[in-house]
């Protein structure tokens, strides 16, 4: 038994030090691990299966929408990423360089892409030609790099995986249409699949990505009350275009330049995943996403027919659901432990006693509440579970966000509430950068968007009184 | 007509010019395009996608043996990667070098992989410690560098996208087992998926990898003779195991080094799919793998009732297959030069006569064999004809290697076979390195591999005479 607790008293308590609860979860629930590389981490099966689970699902939400997946070069020549200004000042900054090939000097140095713009709008330039070769909807999966000091598992690393749409269109309505579009199927696919609610909006200019027009965002509220970007999708207008050359021939036969976005999601999300579900006993992950969403564990397995039961349930389990069964030779208080470190949303316990009775027993990772249940319900039961689960998960996780709204009128209540209240702040905004700084300076809270549904909480600036023009979502954020 | 000749015209024929043919294939097909950095390709959507069919094939068959994905950073320090001192030979002259993160030098320069056993490694000396955390069965779908200095689309490119497996095994036994299991997963697939028969066998120790004790391949024979390497396995003994001190207690307590593999496929294997069934109208892609299986094609669209009655035949087909309808503004004879370039399986043209008939055609794209049949019975005898292409190719392909294997007893038959017969050469080996050198040199063949299915063609080397060890496949290579 001293084994079997050890185990489950490794993890900090999220109360104590959530930094350091995050970082044991990660750990413990076999996600991740350090790599020898400084600020890259490596993926391990389990936290590399959820993201085959997020690519699963995002894909085909892409594709329903006629996004085509390509892949694009690793590299960007120098000359390239300079070509639009805003771009290359944003991004050079944390660039990681290529300058030797085998032995030799390269006459041009080559950068890591920390994100592709620049190469889809060479291409575009390249196979765009007439308004029939429009619209282009291209999706790529791939790794990226940004030359970050301090990083963090999920969070904030060197190398990083996520998909990078990017799209040309003929107008800027059409653009405008496409943005959107993405930020919902993130919000969707965020709410539905990970039962986290989001926030969608307009992130400020002096948020925005480095070189739009207008970046949309979706913002989730972590347990501990930091709001954590999780999806953002960018209106280029034409600005790419003209700096690349991209131009179409209109029905009319006149010369056009293209409309552009892009959106991007990526492993962060995952991070999101551990800060809102997780608990003391490690994760807790959402049945949808769930590599594994039942794990039959025998009881007293050495007793004549328990294994041999435990396998046939599993046998019938996994025609409706991704099940496995633990039969190692760890003691049950072990295997429930790991179970629940590693946020199996359901466990199937049957032992000698329920062979008797021919009953199972069902316990939830999330709630921990117990349902007795005959053999021939399993099936039925679980498929319930399961599902009652995500939808219990979705409502808990924006009842924890809403009863960490708070609303501020003057300064005074915003200091209070950046200092005293966790989670997210509504408060009016003049549009002047000057008011972001100044609160980002003496409080370390950031405008996290302009949300959709805006209301006139007052009508004058929440930092310096002059007339207020929106109403801003504010946080600390990772 | 004129604009329908011109697309068929544009490619060269294979007879005349091979290597033009492939290139214009690759890129009529709307498979790759060219990008602005040097040795690297665009893989376009049609393209990419016939690699996501490969992907998910592959990945289902590993994951039934039991291996598990993971991610591993994209960079390996200088001084891991020179921990293993063949290894380093093999792959540093065509390393390429990150030297510069953000602007600052770095202290230790990183390789951007070529491979990537050290980093594996790297991971396995921490987190195998017992006999019981063994096999490690990992893989990774991801892009490796090599800086090559010439480049063709799939077949050499200096980034290229594949998988790469590697396992930690207790035993020797087990790790070449592994090996051989994993070379024919790869040989089967290539066999039942993309209709190309493999000779599987063993590398000379010429040819194997950098740090391996023994190299295994399948190696195909592309339509104008000559060989492609199509995947290679990897058995690396304790070798890596004593270079990065991966050991483990055994169930005596005792220590030991674990034993290794790797193994790998790649996009130049969609380079061979190309070469092997292609003709002079384009690609013809293998009913299991192709993107687009049907083509509907509405003939005379605009005449009442075609378009609905072909879009209601796609539905139809939808349920049974990959299937699209073009109904575009093109005519005709574009868009079957267009699915004929594309490789797309059959062809399914309706009309204003099939309307009134109660039947459609069905084009067969390799053999271009026309079925008429009944509406009623378009389902089933598409599902029929794509099994039978399937079957067909295969056999049409082991018919073209099998015709282009000759045997040679003598150095003078060796010579007559490199000369004037394109394809295998069969031929006796003393086991020396200095004959292969030789056989370079004087032929540009090179030794494929010692099969596993051995004969005794003769009693002496083919080159110098002495007693022979192997029959050897030689070749000309990709």
């Amino acid at each position: 038994m001293a084994k079997e607790k050890k185990f489950v008293e490794q993890i900090t308590s999220m109360e104590e030090d959530f930094a350091q609860w995050y970082t044991d979860v990660v750990r413990k629930a076999g996600l991740v691990d350090y790599s020898s590389v400084r600020g890259c981490m490596v993926h391990l099966p389990y936290g590399y299966a959820i993201w085959e689970n997020i690519q699963k699902e995002l894909d085909r939400r892409f594709k329903e929408t006629g996004v085509e997946n390509v892949y694009m070069p690793l590299f960007i020549p120098e000359s390239l990423l300079q070509k639009e200004k805003d771009h290359v000042e944003g991004f050079a900054p944390e660039a990681a360089w290529v300058t030797l090939g085998g032995s030799e000097p390269l006459q041009e140095k080559l950068c890591v892409r920390p994100t592709s713009e620049t190469l889809f709008c060479d291409l575009y330039s390249k196979i765009v030609q007439s308004h029939r070769d429009l619209p282009k909807l291209f999706n790529q999966w791939c790794s990226v790099v940004r030359w970050e000091r301090t990083t963090r598992p999920y969070l904030r690393s060197m190398e990083f995986l996520w998909q990078e749409g990017h799209t040309a269109h003929a107008t800027g309505e059409e653009a405008q249409e496409r943005t959107i579009q993405m930020l919902n199927v993130y919000a969707d696919f965020c709410e539905q699949v990970l039962a986290i609610p989001m926030i969608k909006g307009q992130k400020t200019d002096k948020e925005k990505f480095a070189g739009a027009n207008a970046t949309y965002t979706i913002e989730a509220l972590m347990h501990d009350g930091k709001a954590l970007q999780s999806g953002t999708s960018h209106n280029f207008g034409d600005g790419f275009a003209k700096a690349f050359g991209i131009q179409y021939t209109d029905k009319d036969n006149q010369l056009q330049y293209v409309h552009q976005t892009s959106w991007g999601m990526s492993t962060r999300i995952i991070g999101a995943i551990i800060m809102v579900h997780g608990d003391n006993s490690g994760l807790v992950l959402p049945p949808r996403i769930a590599p594994v969403q039942v794990m039959v564990i025998p009881i007293a397995q050495h007793k004549a027919g328990v294994l041999e039961k435990a396998e046939e349930l599993r046998r019938e389990l996994e025609k409706i659901c991704r099940v496995k069964m633990d039969a190692s030779d760890k003691g049950p208080g072990f295997k429930f432990a790991e179970q629940e470190m590693r946020g199996i949303p359901l466990r199937v316990e049957i032992g000698p006693k329920d062979l008797e009775n021919g009953t199972v027993t069902i316990v939830r990772r999330d709630t921990r509440e117990k349902l007795l249940v005959p053999f021939s319900e399993l099936c039925e039961e679980v498929a319930k579970q399961l599902e009652k689960m995500q939808g219990d998960m979705l409502a808990r996780a924006t009842a924890h966000r809403d009863a960490h709204i708070s609303e501020a009128r003057t300064y005074e209540e915003f200091l209070d509430c950046a200092n005293n209240k966790p989670g997210f702040i509504k408060a009016m905004w003049c549009g002047d950068e000057a008011c972001e700084i100044k609160i980002k300076e003496e409080t370390t809270v950031t405008s996290r968007c302009m949300p959709f549904e805006q209301e006139q909480l007052s009508d004058v600036c929440v930092c310096c009184g002059r007339p207020a023009k929106k109403l801003v979502y504010w946080g600390k954020a990772y």
